[in-house]
């Protein structure tokens, strides 16, 4: 024991509570776990990108030990690039992650400089005072790793990204015996998944999806496309068996299925039947009942090769009737609309479409309730902190907690940023640190705040409109008529009374203006007139933007 | 029977089909069934509103002898107010509906022109060749009917947005004698909301909320504030109700809310015992335990009383913890974000939140397959048409349909604008009609299109730069430095080198110029050269706006 406290800080804003980053930090020792991107809510305007802020970690580069990517999605892996440029420090990652961590660094062009480490579920690590040890976990991308952190205050388990198959596709199923043999040496704290704490029960097996797929692949009366997430191979996986077992050859479409498929494939991750793939050239060759297709889109990407072939615009395939597409994944929040947009089109195009709500082509990659009790039952921590959830995940996650024992005062519901403490005395929650979530759009990161994002929504819902009036310098009166132009507002040809009347309205207000009247103040005149002009005809708000040149 | 077809045609665009209006026509007969609006999706930037193309009754204005409203809600009665200034013509509907129509087109300054005329379940109506009965059905709003019409070509039966209720909360039953009737009678098409095809099993009554909010009025420390959509009269009694039982009073916030009591207890279909209510205003002087509170903003609506309150920005009533917050109602599609945001924003001041995955606080308005199944089979038609619902909710009820015995050629799955034709021939698709959505923005009736909506994207999404040079009319040089102005692009006061470089680039574009260009054409190179210069710098795309002004 020490009386130098731990110190656990999710890191970002608003969101999944240390779903992207983690720090450990104890002394002047720092471990970062994960370093994942958010994707932007509706009402982020054109942003691209969301990572956390690296704030608490810059000028402390001499103190971090490294970086530990749990699992090699996006939101864990994304933001990499960002941190790496501000902090070098080794990274640490089991085999598939690192590869898929590979290509991100080097689409960057950051690969060289990066000093990349193998981990392995089983394994350990020491990084300064801690002492890590992966166990295999059960996720929707294979090669996930939990992590037992022993530190100078005690154990500290972090359950990463994980849900618990018997029975999963890839054979390796979550290690419940170290999760128990955690729990048997005395647990600090839990630190656990609360992505599903709103479903009751047990998450299904992959192998159900088994069943799904060989019932349409045995009726579908043409040709099959599959959809999924790129990274989840254990379901690819599942899609060439069953293709394999009746009769079908399989192409693929779409840059990032393909790539994670070779890179699996590469790692041995995936084992596909020689013979079993073909060019997406070679289908047309084929009768239709000879053929499936995997595709990328399944969260209605606009440009994905599923939304193409629904809008008729895929350079290759024209989806017909007799065709049969199946959804195998679950819309994230926020892609709903055009998750059923696309199955719509489908639809229309005269597909069927076999998605979640009709047969069980897709379980969700995240534990259920009695999975997270099961979990807390075995580690038996005297701390629970849940994260990977939003505050009402975590909420919920805690009362279960609190339902098996855990009691309230131990149970630790947090936002990112707040800095957890366990010392000899126990655990609680410290100062918020400051920081939230950095926006990156284009090449610029974190220049985009609440002002441009304020301006962006105005503009995209009314548009704007831009005035210029030539002044003369010395008469102070108008040189010409003033000239209006809009963009996202009216449309024009239909507009010219009300746009004549918009020019009215500015020689109205010029008329009046004062020989020592600014430019400046000249040009708020005339925004108010017309933001009240437009308001009054038409209810509009667009943005006005007058430009006053004196001639 | 007659050679002349009896049409019924479903308007609008890519949508829920038949939702917001259906036309039925016989010769030279119309009865409109409907006029609702429909709410914008995310990619519909800025629009306020869609409204179905009245394109199909313009100019037919002597041939509509009615217009039969089925229920209150907003995509059923929202568009009225714009059909009526197109087509004169009788409005029917049933006591509670005609109630909030009339506020509507009070609003709209509509209702001394309109002629409404009402209806009631159980009732008769002769118009032109048809002859309507209306039944009591069951929906998250009171006094909803569906119709039965007797035309030349047989009996077509319109469900309305329906489920089956054998214990509703107002004590109205759907009428499952009338329907068995009219199958008995021999039915030509029924018309069947497939809102929830996708949802298995039977909606649960109304009654197992009283159960739910019991317990929560029982436990709940504090004050408990409810929130529902306003429109759902049985969901208020039923909290008025439980205030009563457990010594709470009720308070009101919201306007729509408000209104909505008003209309329904002058109306008798709201009893609320005396001294239940009081005003906001007085709840500070109760005990938290005494206190419900009624709010707006199920959906999350960012002006309504809930999001005020979860904000820290309600005039009068500040979460704390101790207060309990029931969302009585599910989140439309759309508008899951913002009531997430709401729930962890409770959570964050300390709220208790009961919202539908933790408790049964909310059951849906629309019957489930076993329900829909029983209506096929009591009504048992020789056609059977799935409406209101998307494309996938059709394709779902109209195989419904076929396992309990409608051949598949009997079973008409439409998209809105397409003609279904009934003759003695039998019933068949016809050919798609003009028209589709029409978008309201502000006072603007269809005046924005693809056009303009496609620049608002580019806005919201990049923002907009406006570069201003003064070139000399004489020599064509530039006057002085060019001008740069940007709205929603880049945080100005850090990017002065990236604005000072598209200076350069517009000095250094406009230095080629020669003396006989355009200014069009000027302007067309300075903004190809930016377009150029921001991608490159800083991979945006703004809108790029050159003003040239010749002095």
């Amino acid at each position: 024991m020490t009386n130098h406290p731990l110190r656990i800080i999710p890191l970002g804003g608003l969101g999944e509570v240390g779903k992207n980053m983690m720090i450990v930090e104890w002394r002047d020792h720092i471990v970062v776990i994960d370093a994942g991107v958010m994707f932007p809510q509706n009402d982020m305007w054109g942003i691209d990108l969301v990572i956390p802020d690296f704030e608490y970690l810059l000028g402390k580069q001499d103190r971090v030990e490294g970086i530990i990517i749990t699992h090699g999605h996006e939101d864990h892996t994304g933001g990499l690039p960002y941190l790496l440029r501000e902090i070098q420090a080794p990274v640490f990652a089991t085999r598939l992650t690192l590869g898929l961590i590979e290509v991100k660094l080097r689409e960057y062009g950051m690969l060289s400089r990066a000093q990349l480490h193998r981990i392995d579920a089983g394994g350990a690590l020491s990084l300064g005072p801690f002492k890590f040890e992966f166990f295999a976990t059960n996720h929707s991308i294979p090669d996930g790793v939990g992590l037992a952190i022993d530190t100078p205050q005690g154990l500290v388990v972090h359950s990463g990204d994980f849900k618990i198959d018997y029975t999963p596709v890839d054979g390796r199923p979550a290690d419940l015996g170290k999760l128990a043999e955690l729990g048997n040496r005395g647990v600090l704290v839990l630190l656990a998944d609360s992505t599903n704490s709103e479903s009751p029960g047990f998450t299904p097996s992959e192998r159900v999806i088994d069943q799904a797929f060989d019932q349409v692949f045995k009726e579908a009366p043409g040709r099959i496309i599959v959809t999924t997430f790129a990274s989840l191979i254990s379901r690819i996986q599942q899609v060439m068996n069953t293709a394999q077992r009746h009769n079908r050859k399989v192409a693929i479409t779409g840059r990032s299925m393909e790539e994670n498929i070779r890179i699996a494939q590469e790692l041995g991750y995936l084992t596909i039947p020689r013979g079993l793939l073909v060019p997406l050239s070679e289908i047309e060759r084929l009768h239709p009942r000879q053929v499936a297709i995997m595709a990328t889109g399944s969260q209605g990407e606009p440009s994905a090769a599923l939304a193409r072939m629904a809008r008729g615009q895929h350079y290759q395939i024209e989806i017909v009737p007799g065709d049969t597409v199946i959804i195998s994944a679950h819309a994230v929040p926020g892609n709903e609309e055009f998750v059923h947009d696309i199955i719509n089109r489908l639809f229309q195009c005269g597909a069927d479409v076999v998605y979640e709500k009709i047969a069980p082509v897709h379980v969700s990659g995240h534990a259920s309730q009695e999975e997270q009790k099961l979990l807390i039952s075995l580690v038996r921590p005297r701390y629970f902190v849940p994260i990977h959830g939003e505050l009402r995940h975590l909420k919920l996650h805690a009362w279960l907690a609190q339902q098996i024992g855990i009691p309230p005062e131990r149970t630790l519901v947090v936002e990112n940023g707040y800095v957890l403490e366990f010392d000899e005395a126990g655990g609680c929650i410290g100062e918020r640190i400051p920081g939230r979530y950095v926006f990156v759009d284009g090449a610029g990161v974190g220049d985009v705040g609440p002002a441009v994002m304020r301006d962006r929504e105005i503009l995209g819902q009314d548009g704007v409109v831009i005035a210029v009036a030539k002044v003369d310098t010395r008469s102070h009166g108008l040189h010409e008529r003033p000239e209006i132009h809009s963009r996202g507002f009216v449309y024009i040809r239909e507009s010219e009374d009300l746009l004549e009347g918009a020019r009215e309205e500015i020689e109205r207000v010029l008329q009046r203006s004062e020989p020592a009247e600014t430019r400046k103040a000249a040009e708020s005149r005339v925004r108010k007139a017309l933001q009240r002009y437009f308001y009054q005809e038409i209810q509009r708000r667009p943005m006005i933007f007058p430009i006053i040149v004196e001639v």
